[in-house]
């Protein structure tokens, strides 16, 4: 309910993920509101119920009220959901830090895990990276980057399918003498962990898909994604600028708009659409505040997967084991 | 001489210099190399001076070499130089952390600055923003922040003549309350002490031109400046790739070439040429590793400014003062 085209955009995109998987969706939200977007569709009323949620957490109030205060709004009824009936995954384009707390302090974490982090399948000049973590966990202990990337480490395997997903450290500088105290004491953790370890990733490598999983902090990875996000539509803006005072340039840009399209196409988040909330016992899903219909129907898409996977399941074993 | 394109396109880039600009120069580095280089150039002999240093300090050894072990390196020699003689500033496309650290112990400090930190003149869709620290110092305290804002404060307004520059914090979140324990902090202390204090800017709104002085520390800018150069990298190789795949699209892009490339030479890191060392008690100059000799060249131009604006003494009258 607090997204930035919630419930439009969230009720139009289930409405589309019903017509093209098999599942059901609970809305969870202030049921006038819903029972009016639901109206304007037509649906098999049998895959779609509505619990209503007297409040709503708005986009920049603190991560806390979710818990503290606002008990009944569709993220704590949500994650409450989840923790105790028989639904599968939690899925919010709401207020990310709220989803973060409340899901933390409502399903517990994961055996062998103490913080959460939020994962993010970057598209790269190869195919896919997992960047965590993009937010949740800001004042992280080195052991925290270990345990991100435990879970990375199965999240790409399981997900993509990738047999040995190599695990990077994303630092200034190669070397492992390189970086900050922390991200030194990072590095020695990870080293000692993985065979699959390949050691300092540089920020101007992310793109590139040198490596499978890139872990860092959540501040740095939350820095990561914004600058990448503003430094497109800058240049996209820029060249706007320059391309409009030639006419000729017009043309050329006419002629290249198909596969600029295309390239927009791959590189836009909405082809994923969420990005999971790792760490927590349950599946919970992070979509963008300003999530359309399609990036909430593929958030339901990359959900459904990880329930495919077993991917609770497996890190469990896993990571505990470890 | 430890720079990619060392002594090349360093000699390169001051014969290029002395044609534009008034002014001399001494070659600190290999003398037989460096003599090599200028005997291509026809020049004034008047104006170049080599002071030979036996040792090279390598792109990738750590930042102690140059002070402990390589006291006759190109850096620890020329840093020495620009202490001891009339000269008014070093540059260096070199290892930066070398750079920092034998700048900072041989120079020594401004009154009231703890630590260095190298500042980035960035091209925005306005005109231009300052992001510190890029690199110096990546485990900054929040008093180590409020010092790089008042360095940059200075700097916009005397080198860039903006009347009175606006200071943002890079923080994950607009709200106070935002962040990281450290940016927290941070931002009491900035905003306790600059009236144009405009509270955090998010990463996306770096290249807007949004705010004149973006404070961050060194391992954040340092994170920002490397994803955004592999970005813009891996964005066009992704452009190239698809645009081939079409001859229309090709035809395309050639009508928008020279309009592409004045983009290109607007965000080029070469314009503006070197990045100030800001806090040690002289003027350094960083620049790329690899450097073209324009960006030499402009580094030459932007270390000449900042002494004709007599920054450091600005710098040394108003941070102690305050």
């Amino acid at each position: 309910m607090g997204g930035d085209f919630a419930p439009e955009a969230i009720v139009a995109g289930v409405i589309e993920a019903l017509k093209e998987f098999d599942l059901s969706v609970t809305l969870v939200g202030l049921q006038d509101k819903i029972e009016k977007e639901l109206s304007k569709y037509d649906y098999n009323k049998e895959k779609i119920n509505i619990l209503h949620a007297p409040e709503v957490v708005g986009m920049h109030e603190p991560a806390t009220v979710s818990i503290r205060q606002k008990k009944n709004s569709s993220i704590s009824v949500g994650i409450n959901l989840l923790k105790s009936s028989g639904h599968d995954a939690f899925i919010s384009a709401g207020n990310t830090g709220a989803v973060v707390a409340s899901a933390t302090i409502n399903l517990g974490m994961l055996p062998g895990v103490d913080r959460p982090g939020i994962g993010l399948v970057l598209p790269t000049l190869k195919r896919f990276s997992f960047l965590i973590d993009v937010g949740a966990n800001t004042d992280p202990k080195p052991e925290h980057l270990l345990q991100s990337a435990l879970m990375a480490h199965v999240y790409m395997r399981e997900i993509f399918s990738v047999a040995n997903p190599s695990i990077g450290l994303l630092n200034i500088g190669e070397e492992a003498s390189k970086g900050s105290d922390f991200s030194k004491e990072a590095h020695k953790l990870l080293s000692g962990r993985f065979r699959d370890f390949i050691g300092n990733i540089e920020a101007n490598e992310i793109f590139s898909g040198k490596c499978d999983c890139i872990i860092c902090d959540g501040f740095v990875g939350n820095i990561v994604i914004k600058v990448s996000e503003g430094l497109m539509e800058s240049a996209g803006a820029l060249i706007k600028r320059e391309v409009k005072k030639d006419p000729l340039a017009m043309v050329g840009a006419a002629l290249m708009k198909s596969r600029l399209q295309k390239v927009k196409r791959y590189a836009d988040y909405s082809e994923y659409g969420g990005a999971p909330l790792l760490g927590v016992n349950g599946l919970v899903m992070i979509s963008h505040g300003r999530s359309n219909p399609k990036a909430i129907k593929n958030a339901i898409r990359a959900a459904q997967r990880e329930v495919d996977h077993k991917i609770l399941e497996t890190m469990k074993a896993e990571i505990y084991k470890k």
